[in-house]
């Protein structure tokens, strides 16, 4: 029996990416010990008081069909919280409620996209989007950025991908603060991509489920921008900025037909959001900015502790991130790809790493690091990391055999 | 700014079909008692032993990402329920889980279904699935089955729907026990099914979110038949059966390379189901069938109360329903179309019940009643449901006013 066309189409012809991930984890329940610094998962767990929130509603009888876009209360306090971060006056019925950041992309690029259409996004990218857009049955079309533009996307590059899209470019898809760069866009940037959504008519999907973890500069969400709230949707998570990865809770903000799109979509997709998570979900926004910061500090620590710890290296060379828990490294001072030394890493150190490569061809030459495991651990990893990549560039060999016993991984 | 073209698809030029649902939610929303037996949500909540087996893993840490397929347990317990139910070897490879029944049913069309193919269904039909195929892109076609084949399909209808799709059918989609025709396919409608399947090289995919609640004959999927597992998969999900439709949690069972290709969308749409969720899923299966049998009991004692009352009627004639949580109820006598009956019986009465032209062209001029609500609360709506019926019929209006107070709905 066949198939459709979808999956390979999603796979594009390559793999989704995280062939290092799944190795890593096969060691790890295997019972070998990796330090791993592959995935976006904040190493603390959701906070108690958050699960008894959701358990305490669960027993009032919680437990139900919530269809349509979600709970009032939960639409409008993340309306509330949008509109104090904004100053864009935000209304619940501009807010629908889904299952995840991811879901939320999916739903917004399924809406916005006909068979036929492209999608815009920026290289390098999370590694999902353009298998995400791909999935709607649309074609995904990547804007390149520079390292000297901190990989932010240009007017002019998204112009010329909106021209080589011969007019069937419908949406750009950016994301800051930016996985895996770790740039903040600035206001300038977002008027460039203003300016260019507007030229060629494009929506624009703004990823900013890191927008509480910032490091430098300040979090600016394109509907802040004179004239752009018509053309944005902006997607949101409790995954990163409350430690809520595995609650898959998210949502879209954006015109209100978008949201009723959305929301149409859901009673064929996912039909609702478990309504307990819901009420959890409600409870750790009431905690506020404190808690955010409490949750992004971590990263904040150990981006400083890596920065220090790799100045005046000369075989790895840290991209500095204003945000995001990631860390971007050029090693192409080792004369190795992303991904050989992340599979050569990973082999002889038993230190997981994402290969640049899986975020796209700028970030090739790179690999990222996740700053989601205990500082001590961490702070080992990054030494190890540079010693081995040290080792390469002086002409040391990648052979993929272990050199050492480990230390017991972070938890 | 315009949006894409896939809402519209979805909604195919009609509503989503719940119009009568959406007006009873207001109505209680803003304190009217209606009787509400629109929707499939069994009255009791999801049992507290298992809310606190979700509570129990999430505070053991089981809070983060689940990628992929679902947990090992889970997909094993599923896989060996399959098999013991059955009898077909079913290895936890073939299982995916989802966030949800309908989350599955999206995916399987997604991965089974490309552009430009067609999808079958038949008539009558749970009301989002023209919509779920139409979500992916792909068109919707419809097989019409007959009151005197107990709403079955035939072989004969489904071959014909195939060559209407000239070629471009590709999958068909039954329920059993089914909703809204409270059919229980047999042996022989399951074997007519699959001949049609073969001949024009078909998928089945099978809704069996029902299987729990027989009430005549025996349950059996068309995964059992000689020669049908290959190209039959199946939906199930936790929330008939184990009175949890809140949770989101269900799952596939099919071909490997269908398991695979779901869990590959997956990292596009749902990146995994809430892990502790899925723990209390195992919990919950864990049960076993007595469990189950008691939350079935009070639809099938609801059946037979209503079959009871209704004996004689010769304004309403019920459709005896061999399984599934619903009530279908010809009520053409009336010289009303259900729609319309609906909609006076709300007004008037403040009973809520759905059209059956929500559910097809084969179910027009009846009404379905979910069986949804306690007892005594049930007796009294299927009474003043048939005297407004039996009124209509001797000629009455079916002026929209309210004729009455009513009690007070079950919570």
């Amino acid at each position: 029996m066949r198939l459709g066309a979808r999956t390979a189409h999603i796979l594009g012809g390559g793999d989704d990416g995280w062939a290092i991930y799944y190795r890593t984890r096969e060691m790890v329940e295997a019972g070998e010990r990796v330090l791993n610094l592959t995935i976006g998962e904040p190493d603390i767990r959701t906070d108690p008081a958050i699960l008894r929130a959701m358990h305490e509603s669960a027993l009032a009888g919680n437990t139900g069909y919530t269809f349509g876009a979600g709970k009032r209360a939960l639409r409008e306090a993340v309306a509330a919280r949008a509109e104090a971060r904004t100053g864009v006056p935000t209304s619940w019925r501009e807010v629908v409620i889904t299952p995840g950041g991811q879901a939320a992309l999916f739903a917004v690029h399924m809406v916005l996209l006909s068979e036929g259409d492209t999608g815009l996004y920026c290289d390098p990218y999370y590694a999902t989007y353009p298998g995400t857009i791909r999935a709607t049955g649309a074609a995904a079309l990547a804007v390149p950025t520079r390292p000297e533009d901190d990989f932010a996307p240009t007017e002019a590059a998204i112009a010329a991908a909106a021209r080589a899209a011969a007019g069937r470019a419908r949406t750009l898809l950016i994301n800051t603060p930016n996985n895996p760069a770790g740039t903040v866009y600035s206001r300038a940037t977002l008027a460039g991509i203003g300016r260019a959504a507007a030229a060629h008519d494009l929506w624009i999907v703004s990823d900013e489920v890191y927008e509480t973890q910032v490091w430098e500069g300040t979090h600016v969400s394109p509907r802040a921008l004179p004239g752009l709230a018509p053309r944005t949707v902006v997607v949101g998570s409790m995954s990163k900025g409350h430690a809520m990865t595995g609650s898959r809770l998210g949502w879209v903000i954006g015109p209100q037909e978008v949201v009723e799109a959305v929301t149409t979509l859901a009673t064929s997709t996912t039909y609702g959001v478990v309504p307990f998570i819901q009420d959890g979900a409600l409870f750790a926004l009431r905690q506020g900015a404190a808690f955010e910061a409490a949750v992004a500090a971590p990263f904040r620590r150990r981006r400083d502790l890596a920065l220090a710890l790799l100045a005046g290296s000369e075989a790895v060379r840290p991209v500095p991130p204003q945000g995001a828990m990631y860390l971007m490294l050029d090693i192409r001072a080792t004369g190795l790809s992303g991904t050989a030394f992340a599979e050569a890493l990973l082999a002889r150190e038993r230190i997981a790493v994402m290969p640049g490569e899986s975020f796209g061809a700028a970030a090739a030459g790179h690999v990222r690091v996740a700053m989601t495991i205990a500082d001590d651990a961490f702070a080992e990893a990054i030494r190890r990391l540079e010693r081995f990549a040290a080792d390469l560039a002086r002409g040391g060999s990648a052979d993929p055999r272990p050199r050492a016993a480990v230390s017991r991984p972070d938890g």
